[in-house]
């Protein structure tokens, strides 16, 4: 890849952000140390910005959330980017949530850039390089970034660490736990939103709101803020106004402990990538691929099981 | 733990069975030496087995499906142990999926055996520890091993890696791939199950038939086995007997390489126990530990960017 002119960049160049962003994406050895020089160079541009996490299964109506959401940001002055997770795509690096055309509105303003990330083949998880494309469109001058997942477990987990603000979507139903999500993941929220709270489902909606309102007493938080649970339609757009407020809340609430925060998540995302750069070398050491392959050896012949075969080639690595 | 005993285990013992494999889900440094030594103690008394994958999106109707197949192999005299893994579960270790209440028929019978797997906090991915809950029922004379993923993407190219039988499950639809499921899953697929063809479905299902069909046929396989497209219900029974016959047929067709494929997953299973050790290592060692320390405070006080910093890191353990 050839190099990202970084004065375009933090002109807030749309063509270059992209750009950027596939460049931080790949995976090629070659294009490793354009990278590191790109994040050292944006480094000082990035962080300005509050960072929403949103999640919910499939069929919550996330898109929709984002498009009027992300609108009501940018129809007041922000620059709004929307990194959505997909993790339904390891092999191809194609996405199905990237899909620009589910939020048509956000899409078409000239504040706004949606990016899919996909969370394949990632070394260290999905959340180091999501990192780096939210930091890289800090750098571009987006000062609301919202990452989106699809709430199925771990990368859930992973992009709390990332995100200053974590929002759980969920349907309006009896209250008990069907809709596939874990209590763990109640546990991350700092606001739950029951969506699709229009017509007949507006009764179901009432229960919810009860029975999360409840489960959200019982767990321990810290006590800079209180989670609440708030009911919302995105397409009668009700509820939205106090959703963007809460938010706003939230923000004020933590402008002092957001430098913090900020060197919190420098610290992890560092922490993420000894791993990541562990497994790099691990997989790119010419040492270490010698002791792999010739304790294979071992295992296929069958003088070693798998474990020991490990044991040992780990123990040439940490003596 | 207190240590497992491996008498007890290879007779069948479903207590010691289930103790053993909690074992090994263990994350406790204190528990990893009793666990390679079990690891190695079972090792020459696994592999006998067929190992079958079975994956879709929530709704499909694996359980059920699990639920009738399981049973048609169990009152033929085969023991059946069902592996399922549950993504949406990281954090405290519960399961949504291995409620074993949702196979009541299999669940009920003497040969049959129902673990969730946690997939959460596992180090090397979901596919390592599976792996050794295979081993272990196998040990224990279980000789059909289904192994239950819910589709959403990584842990089924994971689990494609373990199981010697991938079958992928989908609803009856008009064909696109609206259901969530990426192309990537339907390359890996040893057989595609329409489910639900009961009712009104049964016109959509022969719609999905052709296009998968069709997909199946632009896609390379290799020669000793054609995938193919069928139609079942597990409510009504129907097709059922068709599937078990192409099982049957397939671990025919296999017999001869099945030596070779045990040995290519031993392989497979080592590099990931390598990669798994080596985070270990990291997390573990006090030397890295110090290093890591060390550098991360380098971020914390802006010296460094985390990039940087972790570079430092690895270089230290890669010389």
């Amino acid at each position: 890849m050839s190099s990202i002119d970084i004065r375009q960049l933090l002109s807030g160049d749309v063509r270059t952000l992209a750009k950027a962003i596939t460049l931080i994406e790949s995976n090629k050895s070659s294009d490793r140390s354009k990278k590191f020089a790109l994040l050292k160079q944006i480094e000082p541009h990035a962080g300005n910005s509050i960072r929403i996490g949103i999640t919910g299964v499939p069929g919550v109506g996330k898109s929709t959330f984002i498009d009027t959401i992300g609108t009501m940001f940018t129809s007041r002055g922000e620059k709004v980017a929307v990194v959505t997770i997909d993790p339904t795509s390891p092999l191809h690096g194609g996405s199905l949530l990237g899909d620009k055309s589910r939020m048509n509105n956000l899409a078409q303003g000239p504040n706004a850039f949606i990016r899919p990330c996909p969370s394949g083949g990632t070394l260290g998880g999905v959340a180091s390089k999501t990192f780096e494309t939210i930091k890289l469109c800090e750098a571009a001058g987006y000062n609301v970034i919202i990452v989106e997942t699809v709430g199925v477990g771990q990368s859930e987990f992973e992009v709390k660490d990332i995100v200053d603000f974590f929002l759980l979507m969920i349907l309006p139903n009896s209250g008990d736990d069907l809709q596939g999500i874990k209590k763990g993941i109640v546990e991350l929220a700092d606001l739950i939103v029951v969506n699709k709270c229009d017509g007949e489902a507006a009764l179901q909606a009432r229960e919810s709101v009860n029975y999360y309102s409840s489960a959200l007493q019982l767990i321990q938080k810290n006590s800079k803020w209180n989670p609440s649970v708030v009911m919302c339609s995105s397409i009668e757009k009700t509820g939205m106004l106090e959703i963007v407020q809460i938010c706003d809340n939230y923000f004020k609430a933590l402008k002092k402990s957001l430098d913090a925060i900020r060197l919190e998540q420098q610290a992890k995302w560092y922490r993420r990538l000894v791993r990541e750069f562990i497994l790099y070398e691990f997989e790119h050491s010419k040492t270490m691929s010698k002791e792999i392959n010739s304790n294979e050896k071992l295992v296929l012949s069958k003088i070693a099981t798998p474990v020991e075969a490990a044991l040992k080639t780990v123990s040439k690595l940490f003596r």
